[in-house]
This record gives structure tokens, C-alpha cells and sequence, in this order.
């Protein structure tokens, strides 16, 4: 069961209205990789995991990630709130496509949409879909860092970006506690799961540790090894 | 530039119309963890990044992605094929949704959009953004593994599966050779950093390594920090 | 701030595997009228509220609608856990759509998206938008307890569907105590306003006090009252 | 069967080019609250419609908001036309996004969608679906309003403005013609209905109608009534 | 502006209800094929064309297209009504998805998008864009006709098929009185313009008018003609 | 199976930074009627289809427009990449909608969706949709080269829109080669397959090779011909 309270998580002041900066930090509210997808990613996985482990560590960081999500669209609100009339461009996606505040659309007016969201109801999957998650949230926080200068929304957005280094590293720290990192229960194939192929040639090929030898067995001319099934319905055919 | 043999990557053979199965397979074909999700993901990357081992890897993935799709797409249209009309259910979805063949939706119909993919724009977020991508279509693999007995699809399905385990471990070792894992520039506030926010209380709370003392500071029982939005608006109204 | 425990809002129980009703019921974890729609539609209108009374109200009901949301999931996850294997046709939508559990889909495996959302940002209307949801929501839950009999399941559908009814009314008194309930500040045309146009005509067309005399003005036979745009293009290019 | 005549259903002219507006207009050519989802909302619950009388209204307004849809659109046609070549931000949207004229999108490029209706199948529940259509729509018309000076375009959105006032009066009559305006048949739980949860707490709770004794119960601390699915799940793992 | 009557453009009458039919036949209500994306294609056009014979044209083809999207929802309407309940799979779509009748989504619940219509604003370019609709809507026709015995529904899907028969020739001869059929004002480069590539290669390659000498340059073995960004990339960063 | 080279098919340069055009741009990469949409329409056509010949054609443009893909994408990456920071609106679709880089997304940040191909699994129509489609691409091509004076940027536009013409020849041919152009097998009813209904009626209607008499009866006043479902519905109630 979920309860509000009238305070926030942290502290959101503005200076001044900003409308333009406000539009920008939707990312952040409704945007693909914002707070509402990193709440509903944990909640849905939460409700799904059979680790009950695993799940309420979901659950805590869902709910703080909800009351992220508050934070960022309170403070949107403040940035259009008593904005001066003649930056229309900048508000009339508020006016016209969301409904005079904060809506659930990113910056360019886009609807939120499950898409978003990663989930494969498998614990070790899961945990990297979510370590990932959290990378692109902070990125985009400190993306939306370079974009304004209010001393009291930069406070907030260092709050913000660094709750996702905490989350970034409760995940990996769980994942780690798992016996087998890898996603899925199968093994590869040992005559294909070592060779890397050299599907995109030129003047010089990378070579890394993610192709070197030892590791990988490095193909550097790759050729088909199937069948050619237009042949195939050709012969059929005739 | 890309080129095309008529030749599969692969082998794909059917041994029977099975349109039932064609349907699900279609998730890898058009759905969100399918191959064309993982080719465009690799793509788009490759073609923004300034890193160019990087960018290389990217692209020599990327060809093989949409070479696996081809393989998929190739597989459904021989299940499809020759199927008895009397499974009309399964099969509508080609003749109606679709265009009498495989098309690019998933296993309800739902045509592929490009909010399944996640690009960053910076290496080591998209990294973990591919790890966390193959990871899924691993595990897709294996449940479609449990659909089919035809063991010509299985030892394609195997095929396929190999390669995601090879193309995690190409981009783990890609992001260890990084200098630094975390995506972003920025280090957190170690005023928060360290705290594990309980938000999800009940008879017990799971402790664990993602939120130990030593690692994380745990904060029990957690209360709001910040200020009261409404109670300021009607202060202000008063 | 939101907080979460653990312990559910109402007693959530299933008498035995159901994974086609699990199904059905997606309608209201990740549907058009479902809770999710609910919750966001009066957090959203919330944090954009200048009035701070009506604010209060639509933050009670939202946060009430997500503890709806994780009965409806706990519910979902209940009815399709140890479901025997046959009934494929009625799991598949979790195992390869979703993720193994709930996820933000409707029955038919589409996601979720906030165009659901209806969000004015003005007190009149946002109230009639609520009435609206919770009448659809109420009518979805009357059709979903006829495709049930387990009586677990009814229990918790009757409650959810019995606050639906006190949303209703929670919203109708809010929206009586305003001074005025047609939504926006504007009048219509005199000349205009009491006009009802005959526009589907037939053998007999239907009166009633949305038509009738004293009330409206019977417009029999409608006639354009404008220009002709395509005349005057072809008058402008002679 | 519908019939189109060329003449506008109201005069359309535009004083002068004026592709910014234009590009706003677009929210009522294929916004969410536009012209074409009044009129599809109310064709197609007409179709549906088992009372005949309701039908005919649905079927009359119906076609009436496809008419108001061509001037819509008409309008959008006249202030793109001839605009000067400098505006170029305002006009790519109808170069590149539309077809050069208007088309189905919203003021950000969105295209439309029938995620916007809402249609439930039930006369009482449809009819509050079509009092907060109208309402939202007549919002849109006077937030338009503040954004152009063209007498011409004025007197067209006054009308459509005042066409909408009508429709929320033909919808309310409607439905206070009906025995029980309260969608659905079922009752709700005398042990629930009259229970008013506080689930977002602070300093201080608002109270009004809509949470008021004599009308409702005000649980002022609600606590969870259910049960812990995870310490369930727990016990059953060990 | 448009008028409806209440009687149909042609007879639409059902032998008996047919709820699986009804679900197939939604693609030619709301699906990417059907008669909205015809009616709403050819209006959207016409709204926007400089050419006052084309408009004209497309306004009586797209009102014609409105009656018979009636047509089509009237006949799901008495297909589902009266159904046996047993069906349940069948009428699920309607009673969860849709709203009790038919609504504007195709086969697979998926709602109707603009995304459908293809519009280029350009007379010579739009008239290829309705041959092909028109195309598509045909063979839809026709697979819907083998999926049917009832006499009078085949019949009213033989009048729907035709009329797009009819179409199809309207727009080729439109396509035909037109200067120039190419869309667009601009030639090709005649170094480029008549060359073949032949980028999909096998053990034989198909010849025909496509791609044959006299008309075209066959390149058998392209090669790439361009820059490598990899390596100036390179290059500039050593 | 695919494969990259790292040479680009044709040369792409840019003069100068320019992220205004590279917003444009975007519509050839990620939008309804770029290159993603003509490879894609292309490819899936090839995997499904039955004839030989068409699946060889349709694979070399496939993969020809792969490679206009990645042409146009670095082009992108180029205008971007060391822009000025004043001209943040510009940019800013890339660092917070895209990744920093091209993304497959329109000028308006919307992602790409398959709902923009037109695929129907039968030769005739399929050549159809293509036509019309490269007819679409065309006239982008050159609405693009009205927008930017940047010689390398034109030159290869001007590549791109040639061989956009090749391909329609291409198509054409094609389908000139095919027994039947008319897509399905059914013919139209003679009773009405040479009428044409005046839908749209006013001052003066046009005539022309579309509804000529000799080609086609002209039927300038129609009326129903069908039956009233809302008096049928009304008998049956009394």
C-alpha cells in the first residue's frame, strides 16, 4: 500500500520562472528515460519477482523514485508558474498539449509510454536492465546540469543525479550477491560462443580485448554458412 | 555501405508448417528484444560515436543483428508456409495485421517502434545499455526454446542464442577496458550517496549486500526532507 | 513523498490458477480506464493545482488508485503462477510480451500510454474528466466479475469497484461546491448557443429534452451558413 | 450514409498568413481534444448504441464535429498559405511532418490516435465521457483565443467556442433524462462506499464536500486491511 | 460541411451473429487499411490541395469512404449482438478493449493512428498514394471473403471490394490527365539515374525490365564510392 | 546474410556545423518516409515473398537503401558535431530526445514506428506501395534542398533524390512486366464498378477523365440504397 506525504523528499525551490528550462526537464518527468519509467520499471519487476529479496529492494527504490518523480514535477510547475507571457514558444506545450503544468510527455510533447520500460521477470536480466536505467538518468541529469543556471534547481538536480549513483550501485552490489550473472539458464554452443565476427570491413579493423585472441577467435573474413532459400523456393518451383 | 549474399548467416530449415509457433517467433523478428531492435540499437550508436574501436565494434554487431533477423524472418515465412487452413487463429495475424508474411511486429500484433532502443551517446552507458539488451533477447531465445520441438528451429534458436552470449561478453570486455564504468562525468553528493532509503517497510525488511552497513548507510526509517508545495500556495493565496 | 508498505490495501487472495481471467484483468493494471490511468490522471492534475483543497483531495485519491494498481498486479501475478502448462495460449502474453509477471499492458498485450490521460488544468473540468474515469473504470470492473468465479477474486474486484462508486461521488460533491461548473470563463453566442442542428435525418428523428422546444431551438434542416473555399481558389487562379 | 456540400457548415477567412497560429489551430484538427476525436467518440458509440434516441443525438453532433473539423482544417490551409518564406520554424511542420497543408497531428507533430476517445457502451457512462469532451474542447478554444488578433479567425472560434457549449448542454439534458445516472448497475459495498481514506497527509488536511461527515466516513489514518503477498511468498519458500 | 441520412449507402444485413468474423472484419473499421485511413487520406488531401478538380475529387471519394466505414461498423455491431456467451474469446475484444461495439482498432485491439496515411501534399504523388491505398484495401476485401459463408455479408464486402475497383480506375485516370506523372519537379543526375546496383547477390541474379540493358546500367559488383568517417575520424584525432 | 563496409556508398561532407538542417534532416533518417521506412518495406516484401525475381529486386534496394541510411545518418553526426552552443533549440532534440547523435526519430523528435510501412505479400500491390513511396521520398529529398546551400550537403541530396527516381522506374518496370497490374484476383461487380457518386456537392462539380461519361457513369445525385439500422432497432424494441 502506497501513502503521500504533503512534504517532499528533498528540498524544491526556484528562483525564477523558466519556462524554457521547465519544457527541457519533462525528460526527466515523462520523458524515456525519466523517473516515472525508473519507478515503474522496479514497481512492475517488484510485483513479479518470486526473490522476495530482490523485491523489496525493488519496492524501496520504486518508492523513492515516485517521490522523485513528485520533486521533478513540482518543480516544473514552479518553472511555468508566474512566466512572463511573451516566451509563448516556450510554454504552449503546456497551454496546448499537456494541460497548464506538468503532464507526462517528454520535451518535445510525446506521451509516455510502457515501451519504455525493460523487464524480463528474471533477476540477474533485471538487474542489468536496471543498472543501465540508472546510467541514462544520470547522464540526462547532468545533461539538464549545463542548462541552467538556478542555484536552487541545480541543488535539486545534484540531489537527483546522485540518488542514481546510490541506485546504480545497490544494483551491481546485488547483482553480484547472485551465483550466475549471466542472464538465462543455457550455455552457448562451444563451436560459436567464442568466435567474433568481422561483419564490418575497411582500411583497418579494431582489435580489443572484446575480439583479441585468447579470448575470442577473431574471423576476419566471415561467409555465409546457411542456406540460400530463394534458391531453394526456385527449385522448388520449377 | 552494406551488401547483402543471398546466403543465410545460418542454416534455417522447418520441418513442418507450424504457424503457432511463427507467431511467437515473431517477438525476435519485430518485438521489443528482437533482432532489429538490437541491429538499429547498435547502429544508431555506432554512427554517433566518437570512440571509433568502439564505433567499429558497434558496426561489425550491428551487421550480424540484422543478418540474425534476416534468419528469423526467413524462419516464420517457412512455418507460415503451406500451413492447413483449419488454424486459422494463428495465422491470421500474417494474412490481416501483417502482409501475408512476417512483418515487423511482435507476437500480438504490435508493430516495432523505436522507443524499444536505448542510445546514450556515451560509451560506457551504452554499454551496459547493449549487456542489458542481449541479455533479454538470451533469455527469449530460451522460452521460445520451450515452444518448438522441430529440431531443426532448435538448433537455429541455439545458434542464436550462442551469439548473445558472445556479444555480452564482447561488450563486458569492452566496458572493463573503460577507464571508468560509471556512465557520466559527475560523482555524486556524499551527503546521500551512501544512504539506503527504506521506503518499503513491513514485518521484515531484507538486508542485504545492495543496502549493508559498511557499504551503504541504512536509513530505517526515512522522512521527507523537503518542503510543502500546497502549504506554500496557500500561504501565498492568503 | 511516497512511502509503501508492504501489507496490501484489501485482502488479496485467488482460489487457483486463472491465467485467462489474469489476463482479462490486465485491463485494469495497464488498460485505458485502469488503475495506472487513474493514478497518474490525479497526480498529474495535483501537481499542476493552483487550488489547494481540490490539490489535497486529487493527491488522496491518487495515491489510494496505486495501492489499487499493486492489489490489481499482486492479483495478476497470483492468477498466473503455477498455471499448468497447457493453456499456452492464455500465458504466452506474460511470457513474451510482458515479463513473466504483470506488466503495463492491456489485455491484448498493448502498452500502456499517457494519451489515456485526460488533463485540463482548469478545476471544472478536470473534475468532469474525473467523473468520466471512474465511471468507465466502475463499468470495467462490472465486466470483469462476470468472467470470474472465484469468490477471492470477487471479493477484491467488489471493493475495487465499490471505491470507484465513492470516487464518483468524492468528485460530484467537489465539483457542485464550485461556484460554477461549465468548464472555462467564456459564454457562447447568443445567436448560437440554443441551436440544435438535425444533422442525421431519416424516416423519424428523435426529440427529447436535449432537443426539445424551450430548451433548444429545433434547427430541422441545417443548411451551410459559410463559403465555399474550392470557389473562391478557383475565382483567385482564373 | 454521409453527404459533404462544399460550402462550410460557418464562414472560415483569415485576415492575413499567419503560420504560427496555424501550427497551434492544429490541436483542433488532430489534437487529443480536437475535432476529429469529438466526432469519432460520438460515431462510433452511436454505432454501437441499443437506444435509438440517443443514437440519433450521437449521430446529429457526430456530424456536426466533422463539419467543424473542415473548417478547422480549412482555416489551418488559409493561414499557411502565402506565408512569408522567413518563418520557416513555424511552417516546416506542414512541409515535413504534414503534406503541406493540414493534416492529422497535433501542434508538436504528433499524429492522431484513438487512444484519445473514450467510449465505454453504456448511455449513462458515454454520456459523461462526451460532457468532459466538450468541456476540454471548449478550453482549447479560449486558450486559442488568447493567441491571435484576426477578427476572421476570432469569430470562427467564438462560434465553434459557443457550438461547444451547446453540445455540453444537449449531453447533460440527455443524461439527466435517464432513471439512474450512475454508470454500471452494481451498488457498491455499504461497508466501503462511504469511506473517505486520507492518503496524502501533512500539516494540514483539507475538508470540504467531497470528504465532509454526515456524507462521507473520514478515515484520518488509514492502514493497510490486507495481507503481505512477500511474507507469504516467504513462508511458502522456506 | 457534411450531413448524414439515416439509411445506409447499402444494404448491410447478418444471418446470424458471428463474433470471430466481427473481430477480422475490424480491419477494415479501424485497421491500417481500412476505410477511416481511405476517408480521412482523401480528405486531409483534398483540404490542403491547390487544385480545385483534384479536391473536389477527393472530397466525394472521401465522403463516399465515411459511408462506407458506417457501413463496415454497422455490420460488426449485428455481428456481435445477440452472440452466445461461450464465445468469450471472440468478444473479449469488444467488451474490454473496445466499448461494448465496434471501435475505431483493428483485429488485434490496436487503436487506428494517422501514422496510416500517407499525404504528400503534391497532386501527382497523392495519386499514387490512393492507387496503393486502394490496392490494399481490395485484397483485404477480398481475404476477409474467405473467411465468411453468410451470404448477406459476402455481399455487402462484394459492393465494398468494388467500389475500391472504382477508385483505383478514378485515381489512374486523375494520375493520367496530369503533364507529368513523376511526382516532384526535379530530374535525376544522368550519371546515376539509369544505373542498376546489385547489392543482393547469389548464385544466379534475376534479370528482367527492372533492371535489364537498354533500359538500365547493370552494376553486378558495386563497390563503395565513398569516404570512410571511421577513418577520418581517426585521423583527426592522432 | 549482411555485411558493412566501412566506405560509405557515396560521399558525404559537410562545410560547416549546421544542426538546424541536421534537425530537418532527420526526417530521411528516422521518419514516416525516409530510408529506415523504404529498407524495411523493401526487405520484409523480399523475406515474404514467392516470386524469385521480385524478392532479388526488392533485396538490392533493400540493401542500396541500408546504405543511403548510413549516408544520411553520418551526415547528420557531421552537421552536429561542433556546433556552437548558442543554437541550443536546435541540438537540444539530440541531447535529450536522440543520444547525443542521429536517432530514428523525425524532425519532431517522434520515434520511428513500423505503422509507416505498406506491405500487403502480393506483387502487384506491393509495386504499388512502393512507387507511391518513392514518390513520397522524392519530394522530400528536394523539400530538403530548398533548406540548405551547403554544395557537399546538395550534392549528396541530389544523389539520394536520383536514385529515388531510378527506383520508381525500377518498380515501374516491374509491375509493367506483371500479367495483371490490378492488385487481388476479384473483379468488381458490373452493377457498380463504372459508377461515380457526387458525395460533394456545390456551385459547380467538377468533370473530368476521372468521372467522364464513356469511362464512367456520373451519378450526380446519389442517394441510400441501403436500409435504416435505427429504425430496424426501433421496430424490434416496440
Amino acid at each position: 500500500m502506497f501513502f503521500h506525504k504533503k512534504n517532499l523528499m528533498y528540498e524544491v525551490k526556484v528562483s525564477q520562472a523558466d519556462p524554457r528550462f521547465a519544457r527541457i526537464l519533462l525528460e526527466q518527468f515523462g520523458g524515456a528515460n525519466g523517473e516515472l519509467a525508473a519507478a515503474m520499471q522496479y514497481f512492475v519487476q517488484g510485483l513479479g519477482s518470486r526473490d522476495t529479496k530482490m523485491r523489496d529492494m525493488l519496492m524501496d527504490i520504486a518508492a523513492e523514485e515516485i517521490s522523485h518523480l513528485e520533486m521533478v514535477g513540482t518543480c516544473i510547475d514552479m518553472l511555468i508558474n508566474g512566466h512572463p507571457n511573451e516566451e509563448f514558444y516556450q510554454t504552449e506545450i503546456f497551454d496546448f498539449v499537456g494541460g497548464n503544468g506538468p503532464n507526462l510527455m517528454n520535451s518535445y510533447g510525446i506521451k509516455w509510454t510502457a515501451d519504455y520500460l525493460k523487464v524480463s521477470g528474471e533477476t540477474a536480466s533485471d538487474l542489468h536492465n536496471n543498472i543501465a536505467a540508472e546510467g541514462r538518468a544520470k547522464i540526462t541529469y547532468e545533461r539538464l546540469m549545463t542548462q541552467t543556471d538556478d542555484p536552487s534547481v541545480l541543488d535539486m538536480l545534484k540531489f537527483l543525479m546522485t540518488r542514481e549513483v546510490t541506485h546504480i550501485q545497490n544494483f551491481q552490489e546485488a547483482l553480484y550477491s547472485l551465483e550466475e550473472q549471466m542472464p538465462g539458464v543455457m550455455s552457448g554452443s562451444p563451436e560459436f560462443v567464442k568466435k567474433y565476427f568481422n561483419m564490418s570491413t575497411g582500411a583497418t579493423d579494431a582489435r580489443g580485448p572484446w575480439n583479441e585472441d585468447g579470448k575470442f577467435e577473431y574471423v576476419e573474413d566471415p561467409v555465409p554458412m546457411g542456406n540460400n532459400p530463394a534458391e531453394e523456393m526456385k527449385a522448388k518451383n520449377e
